[in-house]
This record gives C-alpha cells, structure tokens and sequence, in this order.
C-alpha cells in the first residue's frame, strides 16, 4: 500500500510510523515541525520506502500536488494542534490547523480519487456530557474548547465528503494517548518542570480532573485493527480504556519515577477543577463499540501512565 | 436594544427586520448580495434606526470593525450559503461562507464584548438519521452535505466561544423555511421553471423526498419565543412542525396556485429518492423540546407551504 501520513513527525506518527514500514507500506510523510521534532522523523529518513516533505498543510496547492503525485491507497490524517489550551488564546488556531486543513486533504483525496482516511478525533468532542461513560452516539456535542470544537468540525467534513466522493472514513476519538516520543502533555510538562525544579510542581486546576489514558501502542493496535475490522462507509468508535487516572496520582507516580524524595517537592495546585477553561474535567468514554468489533486495551489507564512516565524519564534524562 | 442582522438582505432576515424595527431596536444590517437581495434591502433603508453596510463577512477585519463600532447587544447571525447543491460543486463554498464567516463573527462579538448570538442552524446536520422524528440530542452528527457540515461546525465554534467568553448563544435547527421574499429554494425554482415554460416541470429527485416546511412568519415567532425564554448558556431548538410535504405535493399546488391545466404539464422526474447526493431525503424533526418550552407552530407544513406558495406567486407575477 502507499500511504500518506501527516503530522509524520508528531507523537502520534512517530510511533506509527516503525509499524507501517515494518508491514513493508511505502509512506510519504508531511510535517511543518510546528509541534512535530525533526529528530522523530529523522529516524526513519534511511528507510527506503519512506519519504518525507517538509510543509504546511494549510497550503492547499502543495497538499494537492503531493496527492496526485502520490496516489495513495490510504492517508492517516493525524496532523492537529494537540495543545488544547493553545486554542484559547490564539483563537483561529485550530480553525486553521484542524478545520482547514482537514478541508485541504480531503479535497486532495477527492480530487486524486484517494478513498480511505484515518482520522485521529478525540474524545473532547463531547464537551462536558451529561453521560459518563460516553458513547459514539451522544447528543448534543457542546464542545468547550476550540480543539474539541474543530474536531467535531473535521469529523463533519470527513463525513460529507465521504457520502459524496465515494470515500471511507475510520474515525477514532481518542481518550489521553501517552507513551515515548512525546511533544506535550501533563507527564512531559510534568517530567520538564520537575527536572528544570526538582523543588516544586505546579498543577493546572485542583489536579482532581480524571481521564482515560491509553499507550500509543494500544492506541495503534485499536487503530489498526478497526481499520481492518470495520467495514462502513463512517466507521466511528471511542478508543479508550475504562478507568481513569487522576492529574494527582500522574504528579505522584512521575516523583517517584523520577527518584525524588516526595516530601521536598511542594505541589502548587489551583482551585479550579478544570486544568484551563477549555479542559474537561472528568472523562470516560464508553468502549463497548470497539469491544463488540473484538477490540479491548491491554493496557489500563493507570498501567499506561506508568509505562509512559517510564519511557519519557528514560527519553528525557 | 443594538442588533447586528448578517444576511440582512437574504429571506429570513427581509422578513426579520420589520419585526426588530416595530419593536423600536436599532438594527445594522450586513450582507455582500452573493444571494441576497439588494431591493429587499432598500425597502428598510429610509428607516431612521436601520443602517446597511455592504461588504463580505470574510473580511474578518471589517466584522471586527463593525461590531466594535456599534456595540451591539445582539447579533442575529443569518447570513449562510442555502442552496446546499451548490456546495458540492464548490467543496470550499460553506467551509468559507459558513464556518469561516461565523467564526468571524464570534471573534468580534469576543473583540467588542457583544454576548449573544441567535444562530440560525439546520436540521440537515441530523444528516440520515436513524430516529424519526430526530430530536436534538441525537448522535452521532454524519452529516451528507459541506452544508450541514459546515453548520454542525459553526454550532461547534459557538458552544466553545460560548464557555470560554462569556457568550450565551439560541441555536435553531430549522426545517425547510418558506415564505414571502425568497431567494432560492423549491417553491420559488418551480415557480421560476414553470414561468418560463409553462408545459414542463423538472423534478430533482423522485419528488418522493418529503420534509416539514415551516412559514417564515411562525420561524421568527418561535426564534423570538426562543430567544426571550430560553435562558441556558447555550439553548439549542429544532424549530419545525409535526408534518411533512413532499416535493410531488409541492408540484401539484403549485400548478394549481398558478392557474395551469395539470393534464397540459409534463413532468419530469428523476429515478432518486434525493434530489441531489447530499439532499436527505426524509427529514423529520422533533419538535417536543420547543413544544415543552410553551411554543408551537400555527401552520402545519401543508397549510405554510401553500400559504407560501400565494406569496410567491403573487410576488413573481
């Protein structure tokens, strides 16, 4: 298969990437390194089936040149601002990032006849539900954050155009996805903060705020195999875990990982429950959809956690 | 009251502004004229408290002028593509005309500290619904038209401008609006084709395709209603009535209305339930939300179609 992958040097691609060129795919990657690391895709530059293209895909012309030129089976369109907060004060930030370029490559499929996207949502779309765990079909989705407000956006686009140009769409809505080769996050902020002060820790908002974190790799597996499993024209599922890990327990487990004695690091926290005003506090995304495909998480979320404080301290240090 | 009306020269807001100028407000209207109508416009220009500016709401910079300049305390936000055809010709039409446009909006109502906006959104993000009639809590949103996914974009855009500047926001998911002063549409096309010929009538589709058509004078009145009773963050109505009318119906009256001979208009149909790949079919809305609010429509679809249709061709004639 060739396949497009963009946000190629983002977390997320990062460590897809290993998988694809190990099934033996030719992949053609697109970052501009606004959030995504030179040295992530760097890695993979050697491989001979992949290739890489430095550019914003927010210039249209050049993601449709590279559609036609690629004529790919099928794009893993995982490019986003992944800073949520981001979006609060620059406020066009993910109508751009997300919305238009979401638009840019679907209008690229369409016009390179290209028929499969994977799309990475995310569970935020849901803003703060009145049903806990929260499942595909809940209604109405009053997003809180200007993210969570393009990805419903995107999810809109990919299935209007998927209805009127012969394309097939996986849409996955995300829990918390931790693991190596981070570029963000609550335990990469964290680990940051604790190495540059080993002293102290702030928290955004009381550190009461709970979510589901799922490991890249079980992420990938779930995408994996609802790619290959779920036959629909719109096939939309939560990938998540059940369980939650609270901000606190993440600070805990992360000076304890990092060797600290935790009685001399003073955690700062604030009163809100909320980390910023955009954030979701309490998360739990129903995964019976993606179980009844056959699909379930290895890991929970507090197992996940650990193991991505593992790996970032390893990485970091 | 200070009210900024977008689309100021289309239909709803033609039909809007004699109603927000008898109640004594100072209104500014705002339209480019891609669909609405510069001598509906005219009509309120000698008005002491109307004032018109011409310009297109993707001019961010201008939007923001304006809604600095005049402070308003409202902004009934119209102005839309609704010919939804038209936005499978031109992919990026709604993405601009739609979601762009209200994102402007929302950042000068967030600039000038304006605080509420009547959104007129649509039943057709609803996309085919597997609940009949669908309320407005149904999920997921896949919707078959750039038009109703660019709408389910901006009721995104908004909830999250909502939660993070203090904006409170009516969302109202119509039916097929009809009435005096059309700009588009089928009554208004029908008309148009069989004055032109009066022994042919196109239909797109089957003509089967059947959907709850509400008069505009009952669309204002249940958006007002709205509006000064409904007191959430965010109040989101379908604003519909119980019945449908299909597009054959439609044909008929309209042959009637206009004084032919039935047996002397051949009529063309297509083989499609749709009119066109991203036209749904059979909308049915629920209206108990609105219902429970203490608000319902005087006319049936049947009786506002037909009343519509006596508007449109006295006013075509």
């Amino acid at each position: 298969m060739k396949i497009i992958v963009t946000g190629a040097a983002g977390f997320i691609a990062t460590n897809l990437l290993p998988r694809l060129l190990t099934e033996g795919h030719e992949v053609v990657g697109v970052d501009n390194f606004f959030l995504g690391r030179r040295e992530y895709v760097d890695r993979f530059l050697p491989h001979q089936k992949f290739q890489f293209h430095e550019f914003d895909l927010l210039d249209r012309e050049r993601v449709i040149s590279l559609f036609e030129a690629v004529r790919p089976d099928c794009v893993w369109h995982i490019a986003a601002n992944s800073d949520i907060s981001f979006g609060t004060t620059y406020t066009d930030f993910d109508l751009k990032g997300g919305t238009h370029v979401t638009y840019n490559v679907l209008e690229a499929m369409r016009l390179s006849g290209t028929s499969q996207i994977i799309f990475s949502s995310s569970g935020a779309i849901y803003g703060e539900p009145r049903v806990l765990p929260t499942p595909e079909d809940y209604g109405p989705l009053f997003p809180i954050s200007l993210y969570a407000a393009s990805k419903i956006a995107c999810e809109g686009l990919i299935t209007a155009f998927a209805h009127n140009y012969d394309i097939r769409a996986w849409i996955f809505r995300f829990g918390n996805i931790v693991g190596p080769f981070p570029t963000h996050g609550v335990i990469y902020d964290f680990i940051q903060k604790l190495r540059r002060d080993p002293t102290r820790l702030q928290i955004l908002g009381d550190g009461t705020q709970a979510k589901p974190y799922v490991h890249v790799e079980d992420c990938l597996d779930g995408m994996m195999f609802g790619y290959r499993s779920a036959r629909e024209r719109i096939n939309c599922y939560n990938l998540a875990v059940g369980d939650q890990t609270s901000v606190n327990e993440i600070a805990r487990w992360i000076i304890e990982a990092m060797g600290l004695d935790a009685s001399g690091v003073r955690i700062d926290r604030g009163n809100e429950p909320r980390g910023w005003r955009g954030d979701v506090a309490q998360v739990r995304l129903d995964t019976r959809r993606m179980e009844a495909l056959g699909w379930k998480a290895k890991m929970s979320s507090g197992e996940a956690v650990k193991r991505a404080i593992r790996e970032t301290v390893a990485q970091l240090a």
